[in-house]
């Protein structure tokens, strides 16, 4: 019997509303997940204050959230053994869902797959909808149970952290290596953590704001912090790009004049035989040193979204190694309800708060 | 005691000198060899067009040469029984002498040391001389033993094949994969060659002059060709480049529908999860569309020369592989003796010969 | 509404029946397959002499068959855009049927999954039942579509194709290897060819028998033949195996001295840091010279049925590749309807047939 | 000119002499170092007890002794500028010396070199001499310098810390991986450390003698503890092996039921698709449940030494990895000078010394 939920639902640029929706009861491989947490990723935001996302526009009310935990509340009737959920498991949500039968599916890399349908996303038509809602119904074997020792809030932070993950497998991060990460938003964050854990030598975080990589730094996520001033806070131009570019590379010289970063890093900066990780969506043509990646042998490699990276997230979260800073530390603002969400959406879109605290991770409960 | 030798000088642009040398007795670890057959190459032509090579600037005369083949005449007597070349052999010469020591060298990569001695470059100085000139000391350990079977002329293309036998090995080129080469000239014939012996399914190669493309596929190094019509007959602007991409893309598109190519190829042409080959020096900065490099997890892989190839490359060309097309229908021009070596240059810097026939390979003779 | 078909049925060792079965409407995900080739193979064979496998028992009457090709006849309800058959179809049979849903499915190695149901393997109960019958309903995404241009006999050969393409796969196999391949049998000579195909320089193959290794070398599947001399014909014991070994690698030493083979082969006879590729299933237990494996870093590979290799497999056959020898002449032995598959089994399971002729692969002809 | 040392010198089994050797000047590519700490390894212990090392019998007087560290009291007139070592400068000395030439040197891959000469090995003939003598002449290029902040003792433990880095590079391991260790010896226990400084989930160490899996979990080496009972303390019997496997895979399954190990493991209690290391020598011949390894795809990879190790070595004992056990702890039992280099053999034979303490690694102090 279908039930009445409650969701957030996006009709234009900051145009968010909740609205009243009918679920049906979860089809045979489905669960029925109460959505307790989310967390708000930069491609909701792009949707949120733009009704598009680079050249993906919004056809129809949009759901946005991706990034959830949440509670089994009912089981379709022919939920296979393989995942054997129950009513009242905590699972985090992994919510793209691929063909599983191309090529790309059977061949490990379902990331890729031409027949993705990811929540919250408009590329799909009907889109797909998010997690911002009271209820969703999901196939069973695309939710992955949470230990006990792991809070819904951790939950939440397995789909940010499995793109870390994923990076580091296309990376094929070898243990000793020096890593420069640029940026240090969430997803910069979250990789200079698992460049940690991969045993990274060192890893250099870089970032326009001083406060940002002073974070990573006092947090444990990075060794070595740089700040790259720019008379532009957010280079935009290939001339900011660049400029940014040659300052992070001389001063890394300075740190390791033999070397150069392994991976995750910018051309110049990056030592003979190294890795560039391109991770997510930047500006759609970019210019690169094209001739200095050829002349190091420097690959350039593309990083998008995930596969098979859920579970060790989740096992990476529960373990207790030392190495590890504390994730929580990220989630620097909560907002409770369905209500409280374009409230979120406004913070989330800030550098800093009011207070003139950073903003990092913005996460929305929506536990009753 | 030292010798008199003859040697091609590059004094500045276009400006080559036949000059005598003394030649000392070669080194403990040295053999002499008397260059007999040296191909040109596209970085030669840049110093002898421009008296630089992009951002190198020469500094001193240099001597060009870098593809070449000979016949050891004198012997170290310190040459150990590694190589154990006697006067008479015939040898391909491997001229970049790297350090040895360092890091890259001792991991494999020894085209990417920084202590690369090259001949005919003029990255270091004083610049390593090139092989235009009668005879040269090299370590014995770089020079390849030539089987009987196999001409000087095949000797010479030992160079260029190694790097396309070196791109094959970076783009850990699978059997059955789909290829785009983008460029029919020499290294890119090369590459195609390569790849339909490491059982490519299908070889497409592109370029802007039908000649080239039609080479290509009626002597066997590709199974398909696109020309691609532009204004402008080299594309020099990212406008231009662009256009040619996005022409090539709809091509192959039409061809391979579902798929894209694996390798060797462009952004927009490439599958997901596959690669492109950035072979040698294009423009020192280039606009690439990094965001759909992302989304595909396209790789871009850099090749800078070879390591480890020459021995591959000489029992390939000695080899009866069916798939191998006569390597020596790369060489549509040769000239004979250093007199003629600015003659060569000359007609190296045309894309056809006064005659109307295509320039490939540029050979010059030096046998006596 | 069911229908009435024949199957050949296994009740015991050498106990096969031709019985009536009651075949239902293909699934919504299935298509309905008249089955018209099937070749045999060895585990085929082992099930119908002893009525097991090694360790694994029969525990049900069980259809034997799994290399199979034949015609769509019906199209379940719901077949998927993606594999989109139509009666009329011909189609290559995938007949395992993993559980797409655990880690090794979803990592691309679904070979390997625990769930996986194999035709004709008592290995999970119930059986699932080959493909020696009349028709047959399989999940129409594990039916890959041939192209009009192959035969189904061809279309029959594309599983122990695939098995060879997998070890090649699984052996990373580079252009230009030294391939020395144990066994002169259907999968042997498979992996001969596909290595040819790769590019590799040199295949040897070697077996006891001389007129195997004769047949692989006539019929361009290798380029040098060994027969190794025992005194029993199949060296079942840990001596007779070294002795064959020891054998080999002098022979090999004496074909190429300095270097060993890279690939499939045996530890004395591989070069340092060569691999050794462990095809399908031998002994349970056996003897290995693991000190030599360590000391020159070969590693032994195994390698278990295949995974993602049937379209490059029905690719490579309607391919004109010139390296690539008539895959047709593996079949030796052709029989023609159920009621001639005992004799047919009788003949598969002997080295060379009453005429004295070779026993390769044998094909059961079941079109009507 | 040359100068006179004392060196232990092995004339027969648990034959050991102190003798004055002769000393030349270093050679213009060498460094002379005073040699201060040297570890005793189970090579050296094999060549002490038996005057042989499995095959290899000692045909002249040999000093054993190549986990080394010392300080450099002579530079060579050449020393190239690419190690600039100068009197003082403490190094880690990497003791095996490869062609350098041949394909697998410049492949990378210098340990397979069919060239080395590897001291206090006896399998080349004259016998490269070991390290436990005052002094001693080596390449510069092949003396690692050791940071202020680490002592000799660190330094003497390069050598056997980069056979663990080298086995870590040769499996590929993944961070998140879990690792079962086999023999909780020096090898043992430090492929345990490197393995968690990977990143490694959870590793386990299996040893016969409970003292030993005690000491690693106690001292942070590894998380999980297996004792193994045998009948036998030395499991040399296939029997005895089989059945310390086949109880060591149980008590693993009852630790990760649905998994088995991923690496440095024993086939049974392997996972699909891991990775079974073989470190060092065991016995030359062994028996193997090969069926088990292919159908499961489990690789068993050969590590044969170290190659390109060092460096990462000594910055991992530099750093402050918070999940490095201190490596010092390993060293049990200490010996100084030459003289007392027997008693310490004597002690590095026993598994307990004679007060019951755990023996692990024996040291000889050389400082004066």
């Amino acid at each position: 019997m279908p039930s009445d939920i409650q969701a957030s639902v996006l009709h234009g640029a900051r145009d968010l509303r909740v609205e009243a929706r009918q679920l049906p009861e979860p089809a045979s491989d489905e669960v029925q997940v109460a959505v307790q947490m989310t967390g708000l990723c930069g491609s909701d935001l792009h949707y949120f204050r733009h009704f598009r996302n680079g050249t993906i526009e919004v056809r129809e009310p949009l759901t946005l959230g991706h990034e959830s935990a949440g509670v089994v509340v009912a089981v379709g009737q022919n939920d296979s053994s393989a995942s054997s959920l129950k009513v009242g498991d905590r699972v985090a949500l992994e919510v793209g869902l691929p063909c599983e039968v191309c090529d790309l599916c059977r061949g490990g890399r379902y990331n890729l797959c031409r027949g993705m349908s990811f929540r919250s996303s408009a590329k799909a038509f009907p889109h797909a909808q998010g997690t911002l809602q009271d209820r969703i119904n999901h196939p069973a074997r695309w939710c992955h149970k949470l230990p006990e020792t792991l809070s819904l809030e951790y939950g939440a932070l397995v789909e940010p952290l499995s793109v870390a993950i994923h990076a580091r497998n296309r990376a094929a991060l070898k243990s000793g290596s020096t890593v420069l990460v640029l940026g240090a938003g969430a997803v910069g964050l979250l990789c200079a953590a698992v460049s940690k854990v991969a045993g990274a030598k060192t890893v250099v975080i870089a970032d326009i704001l001083e406060e940002r990589v002073k974070f990573a730094v006092d947090n444990g996520f990075a060794d070595v912090a740089f700040t790259v001033p720019t008379s532009n806070p957010r280079p935009e131009s290939v001339e900011d790009k660049l400029a940014y570019a040659q300052d992070l590379a001389e001063k890394l010289k300075s740190l390791k004049a033999r070397e150069g970063a392994d991976a995750v890093g910018e051309v110049n900066a990056t030592k003979p035989g190294g890795k560039i990780m391109i991770i997510g969506m930047g500006m759609p043509v970019q210019t690169l040193p094209i001739m200095a990646a050829s002349l190091k042998e420097v690959d350039l490699v593309g990083v998008f979204r995930y596969a098979n990276a859920y579970r060790e997230a989740i096992e990476l979260l529960a373990s207790r190694n030392p190495v590890l800073p504390d994730l929580l530390k990220l989630v620097t603002h909560r907002f409770r309800g369905l209500d409280d969400v374009p409230h979120a959406f406004e913070t989330a879109a800030k550098v800093k708060d009011e207070k003139g605290n950073l903003v990092i991770k913005v996460m929305v409960d929506m536990t009753q």
